[in-house]
């Protein structure tokens, strides 16, 4: 079940995993994970985690010795780990659960808190500090819910999900989460430069307010990736070009080809990448196909 | 000139139009449509304007007898109606000031207020309280500016841009503007039944994680349309033929096929479109092409 659960308060305490479980807050008494990625528990397992409240640098499952706690092998994009990215790929929240025993100073004083819901926002992979691959998930709080540590009241109920634009309040039992494209003065550029031609396809979305295309940052902007929002990072995509890349389904060669498909990309003379940032998105998701 | 103006601070009073003109923050005297749509001036000339602060229903230029304010004419895209769709497809922010003399609460007692950046979230045509075409635009103010009517600190000015995310702190001189794609039960709904594939190209973007499809709308969301989160009132698409619907480059004829190319869409026998949607979408651009 994707999603807020029935008579649940975001902020409300269970004394145990048990109790989480029976709740529907989180299925399952050991895994990190739940069935389907609709729900973690954030309790100090890994030390790859990162939580800073309202953004999350989860890690994902499995490698680990279960006596030190410690990755020994690479983890895979399976089970819990494919789940969540699905998630980010379909756009499905994620109930989030902290416990009293994460290393954090939002963790509770004891016990499991919900959180309340996040969106996926990447993920990708990358060594651990112990050495082997890892997946990682960075999680966003959707608006609209009580600060973190503050029960919910009946009357936020109504109010759950990205409303940045103020007037999408969706119904407690319908969220709604959001792929947010960006645009700025580089991203302008870009476009101009390749007169709002895909770079990868060619194509331009003709409207009838003049042509729509995409401003792809190579390396993601934010942390932990803090790419730059200068001309070397962007692409000009088509929107579609832009899911796939932004989703790792294709990546840039260093001779500026798609490494997938083959396909050679155009790159105009003024148009300067930066050979860092495309391999730095490269090896950000390595999935063999 | 997009965006902010050095030197002038969101909230700052001018006492003419003259003044704002010199201080660059909407260039011309007459006009509520700066060169380019970069600005524009809330003075209450327009009775189907609509002002509720963070959120603007504006009124394009022309068509207007000088004498008595009323519409004659039908407005045209053209001039600042053009340049004001062209930042609507761009995603380009823009200054929006208030007048003393409009009537709305968020009016300054008096002089001109300039109010932050706003950015266009859809615009459309329709037929105005006098009887005639005007063209609409939606603004919605950019986070992480000042309250209405408080002035920004110095502090602020790092500030400017949608930073849903938490993230993105765009210098004052490189705002970052977005475009949001909604995901709710119901667009996963219309995915599953669709197999993430377009009902117009029959595109499925094929990711790591799975298939990536869009949920696009036909009676957009939000004041003033108020379009139902339902599944007779959404689509399957890839992302650029939703940017394309979206953008009224297409529309659907009451048989379901595409207007603008003749393309039959698939629509399987559980997902019954409401038609009364589909002909609200055609009605809201219509343009000669």
């Amino acid at each position: 079940m994707i999603g807020p659960v029935q008579n649940v308060k975001v902020g409300q305490i269970f004394t145990s995993r048990r109790a989480l479980h029976d709740e529907n807050v989180h299925r399952g008494l050991m895994r990190g994970i739940a069935p389907q990625g609709s729900s973690i528990v954030l309790s100090g397992g890994y030390i790859d985690d990162i939580d800073e409240g309202e953004l999350i640098i989860y890690t994902g499952e499995g490698g680990r010795d279960p006596e030190t706690g410690r990755q020994r092998t690479d983890q895979t994009l399976t089970g819990g780990n494919a789940a969540l990215a699905k998630n980010y790929v379909e756009g499905n929240p994620v109930r989030v659960n902290r416990g009293g025993n994460l290393d954090s100073k939002f963790a509770p004083d004891s016990g499991y808190r919900y959180d309340g819901l996040y969106m996926i926002d990447s993920y990708w992979s990358k060594k651990g500090r112990d050495g082997f691959a890892i997946w990682r998930y960075r999680l966003v709080r959707l608006e609209g819910q009580p600060p973190l540590g503050q029960v919910e009241d009946e009357g936020d109920q109504e109010d759950i999900g990205v409303s940045s634009f103020g007037t999408v309040t969706p119904a407690r039992s319908n969220v709604t989460t959001s792929r947010v494209i960006r645009n700025s003065a580089v991203g302008n550029k870009v476009k101009q430069i390749y007169d709002y031609k895909c770079q990868i396809c060619g194509i331009s979305l003709e409207t009838p307010a003049g042509p729509y295309a995409e401003c792809c940052h190579i390396r993601p902007l934010g942390k932990p990736h803090n790419g730059p929002d200068t001309l070397d990072n962007v692409l000009c995509l088509c929107p579609n070009h832009h899911v796939l890349f932004d989703s790792h389904a294709i990546h840039l060669s260093d001779e500026f080809y798609v490494v997938e498909t083959g396909e050679e990309i155009r790159i105009e003379r003024e148009h300067n990448l930066n050979a860092e940032h495309i391999q730095y998105h490269r090896n950000l998701v390595s999935v063999k196909t």
